[in-house]
């Protein structure tokens, strides 16, 4: 009965989110299109952006069918179920990253038409939308997905136990985390690239402003905000949220085969996200802004809304079921952290900090001394980010899994308790995730609905307006990036422990699998997982380097073929830049990505399964420090900028230090875009994404540890 | 019977290397002085460096005192002989310190003198010649200091055991490590105060050339590379050395109350290292250029020759004795770690790079994109280095371990035989210590001569002899960076094996120690720990720059008082400037020495031995990432700069771009600096700083987790 009650929570409050996301999107397509200008200018991105999804979905797909025949053929019995559950979670990322571009540059041109009609609050009534059709769609098919497919493969395969059946779906979440993995990487790629040469022939070499039309890469730069902010966000956090609730189930399923407890635990995590979903769909709709209110506090409200809400059905519906509060204090405790670690995410890269502590003013103050000074700082600031962060999710850890081995129902004292509590905490932290990736879309679209008002001559109160938008657009964005590290972080300690929950059946009897660093194996293990991050990161980055160098060609190329392109008055070729920067974004990611999947096979088959355990122990420590480092730092750095070149600037805009002042800033930036746009929040999906591998492909790295082990 | 002949091998080896270097520093002294300008330059630097060391050893005295007094009040019994341990260790460490320093203020001049007079060969002996009178001390002190420390306690506490008397001697190298961090951390900041500080006001403020004499931080500057390259790195090298004896010690004694071997196995590392100073004596006699030679073959002679004499002395020696020959191969396997991570990180910082793989000619090529290109490939290519250094030492973790195991008399396929050969293998990287710091004092000692020829005229065929000598120095300081690292590492391994075994007494009789990193409370000791790199490095980086603006208000406000400065006509007060870089350097480094040692004790207190044995590890994983790659791009970026501006440089330096270029390179350089001489080397020191206290304090955070558990 219960397991009926779980599942039926979360699919339905999944297929509520899809309903209200699909309704949501015909409203924001009703929205008035404005000026043919408007229009003009926003079907080039849209074009651009389809361009690119062409390009990218070719390519995944030939990857996704090469590994789907290879997993078919080496998973013996539940090779198909769990080939099929793969594509499928594939095709849902990627429907999630489509619907994300789709709706993102619709709304460009609706947003700047409401902006330059109606003002504020108009323009940010469709911003918002549109950003909740993302948000609520992403949260929606991870919930319909998981139920759906747990439902489909229990009547499909008789006999099958839960133990099993979340085995299969594993396949799910690896295939959405290796699709987020080219969406965010490779998005991030792309967009830095398009950003870097776009910058480097227009600004530099031609001397034309930034967005300008004649410049080839134009399109290709404002597509980049869309694939790499929006699409590559979504599928982020999608494949985060898939991956927690996951990792739960597979903990609960085992706690309900070792004590039989009343409620199927395996379910429970299904039915949590559910309610946090309900929570976000009534908190989307309530996101009204008040005549003339600031956006900034409405955006807040609604977050802290869904996030009470969330709370009190929570301890609600457990206390209904009659399911110990302890789990519901975990949820809570893991809500809590995304919290924490998001506005601290917010005091390392807004221009205020948080009382005397002040980093991004302190390295404006540097950007005054000399360039290096600004690097230094940044780079030190965005260490220290990492402090507070960490401490939440160690604090995390040892108070969900001491509140779990409390829990009578899940066998009062308990290890296994404590553990399916750290992953509950997981399912709490990204169980708002509909409400917080609505805030977080919607300031990629106000930026672009901003460059779409000024290449289209829509009035200079527009563009105030959109400043003011994007403002709380940022802070929304800070937040999100923190949550999104932590979500990860968490998520992959509790896929973690389910690596370790599903080795168990493999190994002898009454032994377990201790991940002792005391053991040398163990140790070299997680020394090899520690290069796993500063690897990916630097081919990221230097990817984004040889990727702009080809698109500089074509732009240089384009501009020498035809002089009447920078005369306007012939159309530069768009296309070509766009698919230039996307097949080049997927050859520099797909080595990463091959790499880091072997490896992290390899390491198992070579050391063993505890070694492996330790491998994903030392990508998670130095992944962790890494992408808050990079995140932020580069966080802070935009924003340097940003306050320099603002009017409140310390330093005048006419005074004589400026220009060097405003360069050193400009150069922070772009250090730090790669960083921040690139590699630091690709960090988190590469974490879930090895882990998964490790979980999935546990029988094939055992049996080949095995044959290693009998060579010698 | 083998104990004395262990124990004598070790200290007369210890003898031998400090008597062979007090000689060689008399026939250094006997050298020529060189010019009386010679002599007036770098007598001020000679002064400088002495008013460096008195400002930084009062501090330390007080520091020390303070400590040694905390240290005899809470260990009870065995309190006051490891407070005198302590202090010893301090004043051994003080006393390598300080003879580094003094020999290479007097070398520089000496050095200057034969380059002008004798060239080439004559230079390269006196320069040697000195760095060998550093590089014995310390291999001398380390093992007569342990040798008779060892000696003493036995003969002065009756009825004292091994566990016990290696237990005490922790005390000694406690006190070698924090005068470490000291030395290498506070001398880091202060020589990049006085370089940056300098630059910044002489160069660009008052356009006077680099080291000229009118700028009152010109001394501090020159003072700054004898205080951070030759006294830092020997601290470090020499703590290293200390710590990788006593942690073998600890666990060889453990071995011999278990299993009661024919040998003492607790004695075997000080015989070993013996060994290796014995090679090391051998090696520097044989460092002599045949006439017109290239100095670089000659230092790698004396290297390869060291390195296959200590080889084929500790099979031997070991055959005789019969021992395992297995302990004798994780030995050299140990050497051979350091010598692969050593030519790693020249790879990535020498202007040659390995085959097609170029990482510092492809960051000239960055270089002439943009700044923001070269600091975002410095920093990638940084995080590559980390790459093939951290899989060797994977490999040779397992590897010794695996000898280890096969050897019979350490009981065979005990695991305690497998660490202990973990622990050789840090003993043999180290143990040729006394070759490799010699070939790598040599280089600051030159580059400082050339300083004073260029200061006192002294012809340009000197400083062309001089830059000959000092490029095949740069490769011998790269190699020394990358080995200092890998030492450090290494014995930070057998450290953390060292703390667990010395927990196991406290422990209930029958239970382990185990690091599983599946327990919450391991995990979030783990997490905690991975922020101390990051925390500390900021905290250096940041002080960097705080102490700097210090040191340019002084020099700003000299030149204001007195005009005669710039002029020529009245001397600057070099001293003044000094002090202030020296009492700032130390102020800005405290906090984080305390908060290290504060940390370490608090996290073992509140989570438990077992998250103690985490954070450590947690410590090292992201320690050893964060050090490679500040120390391999800061090097890398330095070279980057160099080939800019050599002749051979692939952009003409009178090419329109060539400014910009160049002004490209020294930015990455500056943001190199504090990565390189400040915060990379540093890591190394902190992380053996933290694992001592760990190990040291043992019996005192058991007491405090006692009674914080009883709290509950």
């Amino acid at each position: 009965m219960s397991e009926v009650i779980f599942l039926s929570v979360g699919i339905i409050a999944g297929f509520l989110a899809i309903l209200v996301s699909l309704y949501t999107y015909k409203k924001v397509q009703s929205f008035d299109e404005g000026s043919d200008r408007m229009k003009e200018v926003s079907a080039l991105i849209e074009d651009g952006a389809y361009s690119f999804i062409n390009i990218q979905y070719k390519i995944l797909g030939v990857f996704t069918a090469v590994l789907a025949v290879i997993i078919a053929l080496i998973f013996g019995e539940l090779g198909v179920p769990i080939a099929i559950s793969y594509v499928l979670g594939s095709i849902a990322s990627m429907i999630a990253g489509y619907v994300g571009i789709v709706i993102a540059t619709k709304a460009n041109r609706r947003t700047a038409a409401a902006a330059a009609s109606g003002g504020l609050n108009p323009a940010f009534n469709v911003a918002f939308k549109a950003g909740s059709v993302m948000g609520l769609m992403i949260a929606g098919i991870a919930l319909a997905g998981l139920g759906l497919l747990y439902i489909l493969w229990e009547l499909l395969i008789p006999g099958v136990v839960a133990v099993e059946l979340w085995e299969i779906v594993t396949g799910f979440s690896f295939g959405a985390s290796t699709v987020a993995l080219f969406a965010k990487a490779g998005g991030g790629i792309y967009t830095k690239t398009a950003d870097l040469a776009a910058d480097i022939v227009g600004k530099i070499e031609r001397h034309i402003p930034e967005d300008d039309p004649r410049n080839p890469a134009a399109i290709a730069d404002a597509v980049g905000d869309n694939v790499g902010d929006v699409a590559g966000t979504g599928a982020d956090i999608f494949d985060s949220n898939v991956a927690a609730i996951l990792a739960a189930a597979i903990l609960g399923a085992a706690i309900d085969a070792a004590f039989s407890p009343a409620v199927p635990f395996g379910l429970l995590p299904l039915l949590i996200a559910g309610l946090g979903t309900l929570a976000s769909v009534v908190g989307v709709f309530l996101v009204n802004p008040r005549p003339d209110e600031d956006p900034g506090p409405v955006l807040n409200r609604g977050t802290y809304i869904t996030t009470v809400l969330f709370a009190v059905l929570t301890v609600l519906v457990l206390w209904i079921l009659n399911i110990d509060l302890t789990l519901a204090a975990a949820a809570i405790l893991g809500l809590f952290t995304g919290v924490v670690i998001g506005f601290t995410s917010d005091v390392f890269t807004n221009d205020r900090g948080l009382g005397p502590f002040k980093p991004v003013p302190e390295m404006v103050e540097s950007a005054q001394k000399s360039a290096a000074n600004l690097i230094l700082s940044g780079y030190s600031y965005g260490l220290l980010s990492a402090v507070p962060s960490v401490i939440m999710i160690a604090v995390a850890l040892v108070g969900s899994y001491t509140l779990g081995i409390g829990a009578a129902s899940l066998g009062l004292g308990t290890e296994e308790g404590g553990i399916f509590a750290v992953s509950i905490a997981a399912v709490g932290l990204l169980s708002t995730n509909g409400m917080i990736m609505s805030s977080d879309a919607y300031g990629p679209i106000v930026d672009n609905a901003r460059g779409v008002i000024e290449q289209a001559d829509a009035g200079e109160q527009a563009i105030i307006d959109c400043d003011k938008l994007d403002a709380s657009g940022n802070t929304a964005k800070a937040i999100t990036k923190g949550f999104a590290i932590a979500a990860s972080a968490i998520s992959v300690l509790s896929l973690f422990s389910a690596f370790l929950a599903s080795a168990i059946p493999l190994l002898p009897p009454g032994t377990t699998l201790s991940v002792d660093l005391a053991v040398p194996s163990v140790l070299a293990g997680a020394f090899i997982g520690s290069l796993v991050p500063p690897t990916f990161s630097a081919i990221l980055i230097l990817g984004v380097g040889r990727n702009s160098e080809r698109m500089i060609a074509e732009i240089r190329r384009q501009f020498a073929n035809d002089p009447g392109i920078l005369e306007g008055t012939s159309k530069p070729d768009y296309a070509k830049c766009i698919s230039i920067a996307t097949s080049g974004a997927v050859r520099e990611l797909l080595p990463g990505t091959v790499i880091a999947i072997v490896v992290t096979i390899l390491t198992g088959a070579i050391l063993g399964l505890s070694a492996l355990a330790g491998y994903l122990g030392g990508a998670v420590l130095v992944g962790l420090i890494m992408a808050l480092l990079m995140s932020n730092s580069g966080g802070a750095w935009d924003n340097a900028k940003k306050i320099i070149e603002s009017p409140e600037s310390p330093i005048p805009h006419d005074a004589p230090e400026y220009d060097e002042v405003h360069d050193n800033s400009v150069l922070g930036d772009m250090v730090g875009d790669p960083f921040k746009d690139t590699a630091g929040p690709s960090i988190n999906t590469l974490l879930v994404v090895i882990s998964l591998t490790a979980t999935l492909f546990l029988p094939v790295i055992f049996a080949l540890n095995a044959a290693f082990a009998g060579l010698f």
